[in-house]
């Protein structure tokens, strides 16, 4: 890991050490995930076939994963994994069911009744990457969520073959329909439907860059799909003093690096003995890694940032705008009124990133990329809208009429105005 | 207007009838703001002016309108118009601190304390059309919840020359910046910043088919600015019974009919009596109004549907999805349970849709052209964003620390399952 001492920068050398990598936009990207789209919706399920069989390797019996399928999965997993992810499930469902929208209603002036209320999105479609070790937990983090919204429908695509504990989990999330689709198609299928696949009204979950893609043009369009939010390389930034275990921030950086050669990792501390700590012990602890290659690779890119106080460091991360943010310092609750534009922020020595990645209760699908910025973490209030509502009184309407014909007025807008005056007219001749 | 009885129709013309009229998407516009964005990025404020010559044929003293220019404004107001715009103020006002989050604090499982914080988002850029006629009401819709969010930096772009009335309502929400800037340039300088503009986080506002592409844009580049919404035509869709009043549903129609050429406007009753009055009302009133000539063109693709019930009426509704919805039957409040997917909905006889355009307290910004399904009515959620927070006691994360391993196990990430291990490792060691 490099280091560098933040007063020894000038303006600009700041900017680029934290300016992330730029996110490539590939043309043939774009180009393939439109014809992708075009197949889909012309072809429906005989393209998603070829496709599968294309991109995949495989072809599955069906598109959709059967309910037989789905309960002798269970049965192939042991006691230990279901236990585990049980428990994700409870902490997960109590800290979104906490979430729910209590109804609003405020008299704004007498007879004028305004209100806010919230219904779940209709219909929501969860994607869930393949690769090398199956994801059950942003099965968890998208699925308890719809669930507890009231989503009516919910459907999942992930690559075939489907791994036993995603299966379970959707069990568990009560997931209505499973299917065997993945990359670009899977998003197409769900942005705009076919024979087999339920048209959905938004789509959430992580991707390969065909799987943003595609998210991106489906979302672009009026007639496909809402999505969750902009896409990017997962990141953390850790603030530590010279209290912090050097070990703990070290396993805390590597789980990150480990995600993926993209991975972002910044630890800024005004420590420069505890910056000199954390790189040896990386070292140390990245050789017994089994995804040391990966990892090393992201360490490459990544940074530590020696500040002059933790006032500084808390000015950085607030610039950067991490999307995991672990604060390792003797008082760290002291800093969280300062800190913003972070995705989740994990406070002292006991809440490592990896609690909050599978089971403390918060949802691990951030914003990324400085979309900290303006983008929420992941919650109930996604799966939902909120519409409002005005009722009013005819004294409401009769003492809230001089303001509206006077607006109405300025703008120039006659029928506004006549839908008031008309009916005030009528009130007057009824009394 | 268009009179159909919807069960006379297939399933496929009934489609076909709720179909919106698909919004052109133009090569030459996407080309002609790529290029206005490009210019902004590289010529700064003197590609605004050239831009703002070019486009809107003046060119102001300064691209920031000065607080002195704000204060002689004010001066050449009227009283009413004034008391007007600060009673819909007040009102809007008051609706909108009624929707401030409070902090959510949940332990999960013993030790295991998760949190969920509200914070502005800072700088936010309001957009405002130009025309021919000020738009005060929508500088509220949008000045009022940054105001109240408590965004760090709000400023305000709206085509020169601006209106007394803007520039008022701007002083009242307490906007920081005003500039003399409209279409696609107005959301490059604020999506980038340039020497005078402040470059913002999310820019928000309606505006013409160059605003609309220019924040599209923006909203897809990483390095750009997120948006409030997707735009689309403005609509409403009335369902009323024949209990109404004639009277109040064409005047309910028109005053959406008025707002452009391209507005939807739908009745639905079960009431073909009611049906035939309104339709007769609606040439009576049309001939009165200004603007007859947008309102007639509107009137050219809107619909009347005679529907089976109130219940085939409220489905209509629910499918078609409408940015406001405007119920006036003997029971309003009772069909509210069921009514989903709508903007902002207008419940009874003396709640038309101008008082919810201007003073009600609800925001007037809403999702149209089917967004509904997904996207919510603007407001404070919107110029805010929620990081997750968690605490873990060493208690805490000794009991969740096999639910952590048996997931990282699964998912074949060591550092993740390390990072939890080496704690309670070095907790086991101390006891």
């Amino acid at each position: 890991m490099k280091t560098v001492v933040w007063k020894s920068l000038t303006d600009e050398q700041r900017e680029k050490a934290l300016e992330r990598p730029a996110i490539s936009e590939s043309a043939s990207i774009t180009e393939a995930v439109e014809g992708v789209i075009k197949q889909v919706r012309t072809g429906g399920d005989a393209a998603l076939k070829a496709l599968t069989e294309k991109f995949d390797k495989v072809v599955p019996e069906n598109i959709q994963v059967s309910q037989g399928e789905i309960e002798v999965a269970e049965t192939r997993l042991g006691d230990e994994i279901k236990a585990a992810l049980k428990q994700a499930y409870d902490n997960i469902a109590c800290f979104h069911q906490a979430q729910k929208a209590q109804p609003l209603t405020v008299e704004t002036m007498p007879g004028v009744v305004c209100e806010l209320v919230t219904r779940p999105i209709n219909r929501v479609g969860l994607y869930i990457p393949g690769g090398s070790a199956p994801l059950p937990s942003t099965v968890l983090m998208l699925g308890v969520p719809s669930q507890i919204a009231g989503c009516r429908k919910v459907v999942l695509c992930s690559p075939p073959p489907i791994a036993d504990e995603i299966l379970y989990v959707a069990k568990l999330c009560g997931i209505d329909e499973v299917y065997n689709l993945g990359g670009a198609q899977a998003v197409a299928a769900m942005a705009y439907g076919t024979e087999t696949v339920s048209k959905v009204d938004k789509i959430f979950g992580p991707g390969n860059a065909f799987v943003t893609e595609a998210k991106r043009q489906v979302s672009n369009a009026h007639q496909g799909a809402a999505i969750d939010m902009p896409a990017g390389p997962s990141e953390v930034l850790v603030i530590a003093d010279e209290s912090a275990d050097a070990d703990f921030v070290a396993a805390d950086l590597l789980s990150q690096a480990e995600h993926g050669p993209d991975s972002q990792v910044v630890l800024v501390t005004p420590s420069p003995v505890l910056a000199e700590k954390v790189a040896d012990a990386v070292q140390r602890q990245l050789k017994a890694l089994s995804r040391a290659d990966i990892a090393s690779q992201a360490l490459d890119s990544s940074l530590i940032i020696v500040a002059d106080s933790l006032a500084q460091c808390v000015d950085i991360s607030n610039n950067y705008g991490p999307e995991h943010l672990i604060v390792q310092t003797q008082n760290p609750r002291e800093l969280l009124p300062q800190l913003d534009n972070a995705g989740s922020i994990f406070l002292g020595a006991w809440s490592p990133e990896s609690v909050g990645d599978y089971a403390s209760g918060t949802n691990h699908v951030l914003p990324t990329y400085g979309h900290t910025r303006t983008y929420s973490s992941l919650g109930l209030a996604d799966f939902s809208k909120r519409m409002t509502v005005q009722e009013l009184s005819s004294d409401g309407l009769q003492a809230l009429a001089p303001t509206v014909v006077a607006m109405a007025n300025a703008e120039g807008l006659d029928a506004h105005r006549n839908a008031v005056t008309l009916r005030v007219e009528k009130l007057n001749n009824n009394n």
